[in-house]
């Protein structure tokens, strides 16, 4: 009880604090803190200045932040205050300010000691999303620096951790000196999210899993974005996935998401590109990790001329010219050639090998793992493939053993779905549709019956929606 | 983890649940448990539904408040689902669920063994309400029993108990074979409500405290019914304030509380009235605990042509009405003859000293605790008392010691404000306009400020404001 302030907030539970804030410490990456002020603070007036649309102000937010990461604010306080917020939103400079003490509530890297720029990719998750796997050994060829940071896959969307897992020998628990010193050499490597990046929005993503408030968008900004802007890229370049396999299922909603995190960015002073992609069919024709590494060899053994490779060229390109390295035409050759002149595939097997993987695996994909069983799906009609839903493909592969239901399951990596059509395709009855990968019989079973639904096959030949829907950057 | 019900739910610490229900128990007021069902309930379900304007169902419903009251639900889920409510509300069949199993959740009370209509009456809160100390002797006096549990005050809102605790020697912490034992020799009795009624209601408010989930009308009608219900009255009588020193600050608000609460008694099988009644001025002359003790003795005197009495008269009659007794007319000769014959204020005495207090207050006042220190508050213009600001009052009596801050808090029986003059009347520089009692001149000082800003006097008549508002009954 606090006997300096009586009144109606006492009772509940207004508390005196010292908020600490983490100063930018140009002398490395460690955590800085200091007491900066000595302020009241009222969660409970936090929560009534939300629930009634009143701003809250830099140093409440701060406090607030500072509070979930130390334990002081209860998590029955933040659980009614993240609800709030799920029906009244944040206003852009809460969402920034939310999003820099986030940021703030960990360590804080920076990549200073480079002799080029740092950038970061970060994708909103999707079905079949290897873009990280093809992009940064692109970006790397280029001169560009992709220090990353990534999780791991659960429910349908997979995660690059475990993709690149599926590589034998290849680990993703790099000490932060390995990582600072495979990024100096390498130009791109791939290492495990760990705890102390953002702490509050480990803290905040759990407390809002199990308090349905998932779904606000200030607040998947700030979640994604402070650990963005916690690992220091100078360029950020966002792949917001729309559709039904994608947490955006709109394109509005995706805008606004997108709108937000470039906001936050530009709050930082770094520069942002947010690119729309399609979600509603899997991002190209693997799903599964090993399958997935595998696809990704592909486009950078040259196969690009298809959906993904035209995304990662897309996605280099944009790279290079947000970092200044020319004019659009002129950087999406560059791409272009780091592919075509193998110095992407070897900055990958370059990547594999300091992350302690068989860099052979570029050159001999039987080198990775394959799943014990196989079943062919093939057509039972005549006609277009109208719809391949990638949320219920995503679910399926989950079946198969290729990803997790909770996060203490364990995945198969050879398992998953490779599709032999398209979205649009023409197939006529006992044509290939796909191949499911499993360890057992009973796993294919149990996905054929989800992939029939998720494959829909119609008379009439379907629109085609573009991969790309929208690009937001500083040019437009 | 839950492994029965993998998906997206587990993860959200989904459980398997037996919940119990409390039966119907005619052989006592003992707690009778059941287990009914052994059903699947997902919190997060419930809060999605909400969140989502789904209602849920009554199992749905109970399992909630069993798990909130045993603990299986943790605070951060009830307080997202708290924060849902206040923003989406409840469906009128939700409400009469969530206050019968708030009811259910712990002791439910009957009154079979009374040869007579056993009757309740609650007032949502305000500032010199002291209706129940009139109330309940007249009702007694005409046949009606009333079993009243009633709480401490908190805030700028005064508590019965700590009122008729004010009466030397009393007290309210009756067992529960003395409180019947009470009810049936004297008609009437007030004890404190124990922690066993409705504990469902005192979990859920101590978090709605802390959260700013308190104002929602479908979470106030729970919390008031559930414990009026569990109190097994036959009749309830409601007082619903409006105004500045109410919960409800206007009479739409008010209205919809009534509707409610009406509705969840209705669904129970209990009759009930509610009066909407003023609060934007203190409910009679005398605020503080003895002093209203003093002003209701004095009413029971006899000295009934003022708005207390008025009203007293007609809740009284009301309830007369309510049990059978007769029509209107009939029911408001049989409550002043209660008055006038003096039975009333024998009944009082009756229950005061069936509570080991002295009865001889009720003749002489000056047994009654005094406050040490007192100061006359004179009018400094001519004018008309323009405004008596209850809230502002009530807090000034705070100051004064006559409430609490906090739960911890001691009170001073003997410290108010008594009124001079009412809303209305005409005042001359010098008038005086009230008394301040307190323990020592400090705290008058500090009152002194607060009731300058309180009394408003201006150079024109004020528009009166009945002191009844609307009845909503079932004639109406």
């Amino acid at each position: 009880m606090c006997r300096e302030c009586p009144g109606k907030h006492c009772a509940a539970g207004a508390f005196l604090r010292r908020f600490l804030v983490k100063s930018e410490n140009p002398a490395g990456a460690g955590i800085n803190c200091e007491v900066i002020t000595v302020s009241e603070f009222h969660m409970t007036e936090c929560i009534r200045k939300t629930k009634e649309r009143v701003p809250l102000t830099a140093a409440e937010i701060r406090a607030l932040v500072q509070g979930v990461t130390d334990g002081s604010v209860p998590d029955y306080q933040t659980a009614a205050w993240l609800m709030a917020v799920c029906f009244n939103g944040l206003t852009d400079a809460e969402t920034a300010q939310l999003t820099m003490s986030m940021r703030d509530s960990g360590q804080v890297m920076h990549w200073d000691m480079l002799d080029g720029p740092a950038a970061d990719k970060h994708s909103t998750g999707g079905v079949g999303d290897k873009t990280t796997l093809i992009l940064a050994p692109i970006a790397a060829a280029c001169g560009i620096y992709m220090p990353k940071m990534s999780g791991r896959g659960l429910g349908h969307t997979g995660g690059t951790i475990d993709k690149l897992e599926s590589i034998p020998g290849l680990t993703t628990a790099l000490a932060p000196d390995e990582f600072r010193r495979l990024i100096q050499q390498v130009g791109c490597a791939v290492a495990m999210q760990t705890g102390n990046l953002a702490p509050a929005d480990k803290k905040l993503y759990a407390l809002r899993d199990v308090t349905e408030t998932v779904n606000s968008i200030p607040l998947i900004c700030a979640s994604i974005m402070s650990k963005k802007l916690a690992t220091g890229a100078d360029y950020i370049l966002l792949d917001v996935k729309v559709g039904s396999g994608a947490f955006m299922k709109n394109d509005a909603d995706a805008a606004e998401l997108a709108r937000l995190m470039r906001a936050a960015a530009k709050a930082d002073g770094r520069q942002c590109t947010a690119i729309l992609t399609d979600m509603d069919r899997p991002l190209g024709r693997c799903i599964g990790n090993a399958l997935e590494v595998r696809e990704a060899i592909g486009v950078l053994r040259g196969d690009t001329e298809n959906a993904l490779g035209q995304l990662c060229i897309t996605l280099a390109a944009e790279l290079l010219r947000m970092s200044g390295r020319g004019d659009s035409d002129a950087c999406l050759r560059m791409a272009k050639e780091a592919v075509s002149s193998g110095a992407a595939l070897q900055k990958l097997a370059q990547m594999i090998e300091g992350q302690h993987g068989d860099p052979r695996v570029t050159e001999d994909l039987s080198l990775l793992p394959q799943a014990r069983c196989s079943r062919v799906l093939c057509a039972e009609s005549d006609g277009y493939i109208a719809a391949m839903d990638s949320e219920e493909i995503g679910r399926a592969c989950v079946l198969l053993g290729a990803g997790r239901m909770t996060k203490e399951d364990s995945i198969d990596p050879g398992a998953g779905v490779v599709l032999a059509a398209e979205c649009g395709d023409a197939v006529r009855t006992g044509d290939p549709l796909l191949t499911m990968y499993a360890g057992c019989e009973a796993q294919l079973d149990e996905a054929e019956q989800k992939l029939r639904k998720a494959v829909r096959i119609s008379a009439d030949m379907p629109a085609q929606q573009p991969l790309i829907h929208r690009i937001f950057s500083d040019r437009t």
